[in-house]
């Protein structure tokens, strides 16, 4: 067969298989995310509709792959955890990246008129993907930690930001100019005392993120994999771990 | 700040660097494609406009990431070549991997309207892909001239076979069975007394699927990274890479 | 400088961390054992002067890399661990796993006068070696678990064969066809009843094998990295790792 | 049986093969030989003995692993060259570089005494290893020319440097402070003028470092892998390389 004098190049396949036993944390990010939301006029600091098809595409992805147990999206970004004894792809690196990094997209893509019906897409956005390995409950903990603690960081300095530019009036330099060295309460302060916003009241979505979360899987043929909950929790604290023992086992 | 503390979850993003002055090809699938193709309706056995799609998902890629030279589709699946000496990304795996494969979805979903006008994409298709690395210009073209020979090999097989399914009135399971066995003259012979069909004069899109190929780049501000063409040839003899010598530098 | 037109080619050693926070598993192993106890006339079914020359080599690499906890060691193979924080040579794989290999060869040969005044070395032994990584405690426990069971069960057989040969006079054929199917109670039994043996009552090291294993730490500027104590004690059972709280952290 | 229960711990052994059909070198290097030469008395700036000793440990890897076609020797670290489509323990990366090391390690403890009779080894020296691969000729010739290049550099340096010191009776610092910026011609003029030296004319093998290369293999039972020959040769030009095709293929 004209084919078998060339299947040799398929020897150059290298194996990739993930270390077991060990937690899979796949992050998906926005690629030229500030043109695209520019292009399509996002709003500013937090688009609702935006992150609602974020969320959506993290469902899609989390409905076709229950080894998924939990993901957490900010802005441009989705985190996904994979439970530790996965073995779906044989643990394949490549495999497991692209499938889920495909899913998402094309769920992204796919979902825009439902949640932008008067904003047609001008161009398809994209996403990279990236697999990162933790060896222990601590080091996913402080992973997702890590991931909402910048959410609150980022979130409280452009929703200050947003708030000097579009009700206060200066340019985006004045506004930065005006952050710069600014510690936390003070962002409070300046947002309570000049735009009468209290933070700490705005949507729970915008200040934590979205936290999609695999209900504990009920042993009946009809449901085996749970249902995914989509929250907008604190992830940092013990409590919402150890309500859901089994996303770490 | 509340960040830092967990920021030490980074290190363990380890590098994957591909080995330098290398031939980077990418291989993108479709996931569960048989069933996708089933519930929009596609013809057998080739579907022009699905085939459309995947050369504009394609296209899409490489108007986006000049260091792709080539690309060569059939059915589900597209492979592309990146030149030897690419840094993109400085060569990162996954950067790489992810995205082109996240531009290619995003395209095919992007794009399917105007390819499928009376077809609402009921549920959003998605794609595997993998690196291969080739150390020199033979491998490659083997790795390419196989891909080319299975298109001609899975073409001529579901070519006859759906002739004998959707004209001759078999089962699926007879016309398997009328096929067993034969080689490819009995085939072609088959094609013509039975069904009158001379193979060679189908379109060349289904016999030799796509070619998608960076034209010489021209040292022009306004072009920097040539045009890209769609062409339906034979790249399994030498022609097609004397003539375009850039391919493999 | 002349050395510079060449220098790219650095650029191809590519790095090659090992996942932070993981224990490290590092497997040495005699290459052509066989051939080599046989040239140098060692005792069957265990050789007590190899046996501590092995220990001795271990030694040598526990004195000179204080990040390796604890070893262990059977007929021609020893396993060495390394502290789950380690960051030695930046967890380099390459480089650790060399680095403890060439250690472990280069005692070998050197101290082998020593243990063998009798026998000079004919030519030299060698060893392969390979890494591996192990991301919770149970694993590693049951890594060495998994290599003193071997221990058993090959010394166990051992001893019966060479019982048959040299004291039963049957010929190495007849032997393992004796023992082919028994288990270890009949082992047991066959040494007791035949041969007058009380496997138990043999020594601890052809029983258990060798471990090697780093005392508590001292902070003390003199002995910073505590002393290494040679072992043939089992670590299958859980005092062993209780009473050494530091090997696992 | 007690093993099967902790078998599982092997599957964490990953694969590491090396990509095919690409050109494999080997480095190894000294560990601490500043200090290990030191108390072993080396001659400055050379040390015949124990570049002697170097040469026959790569022997004896070139002896037993008979895919590796070329080595390469200066000072304390010796490069090996495996041919293109080696197939070697399936080019399992750590299986290859720990064979070869060990080989090498093995050798150079095992035959010190027949190079240093007088002087008795006082510790076992230890050395690293690494492998890098190269996909095309041009890289290959590249990085032995690139190790070429630096033996030069390192010995003229050296030889001044240690002319200076032993002869001229300056001490290390005012030594190097001479050199400091000079170029190659003017180390040249200072050996001859103030030492009466003529570089070229000192030993081949200072000046051009060790290169071993397999002879072309004669197609007979008796010596199907060549002979070794041990030469003190330009390879940064063609010649080298032209009179001998199969090291490249």
């Amino acid at each position: 067969m004209a084919n078998s004098r060339f299947a040799y190049v398929r020897s150059f396949e290298l194996p990739d298989p993930l270390l077991p036993s060990t937690y899979i944390v796949c992050r998906i990010d926005g690629r030229s995310f500030h043109r695209f939301t520019e292009a399509h006029g996002f709003d500013k600091p937090n688009d609702e509709r935006g992150l609602r098809l974020m969320d959506r595409a993290a469902e899609g992805v989390m409905r076709e792959v229950p080894d998924v147990l939990l993901a957490f999206g900010e802005s441009d970004e989705f985190s996904f955890l994979l439970k530790k004894d996965s073995t779906l792809y044989a643990r394949r690196s490549s495999k497991i990246l692209s499938t889920l990094l495909s899913i998402f997209t094309a769920n992204y893509v796919f979902h825009w008129p439902a949640h932008f019906p008067h904003t047609p897409l001008q161009h398809p956005p994209s996403f990279d993907a990236r697999i990162v390995l933790y060896p222990g409950e601590r080091e996913v903990r402080d992973y997702f930690a890590w991931r909402q603690a910048d959410t609150h960081i980022n979130n409280l300095y452009n929703t200050v930001f947003w708030a000097l530019v579009l009700q206060g009036g200066l340019d985006t330099t004045h506004a930065h100019a005006e952050l710069r060295g600014t510690i936390s309460s003070q962002k409070h302060e300046l947002l309570h005392a000049r735009f009468g916003i209290n933070y700490n009241a705005l949507p729970a979505r915008y200040r934590k993120g979205s936290v999609l979360v695999r209900t504990k899987p009920v042993l009946s043929p009809s449901n085996p994999n749970g249902e995914v909950a989509v929250l907008h929790v604190d992830i940092i604290r013990d409590e919402f771990w150890e309500e859901r023992p089994w996303l770490l086992r």
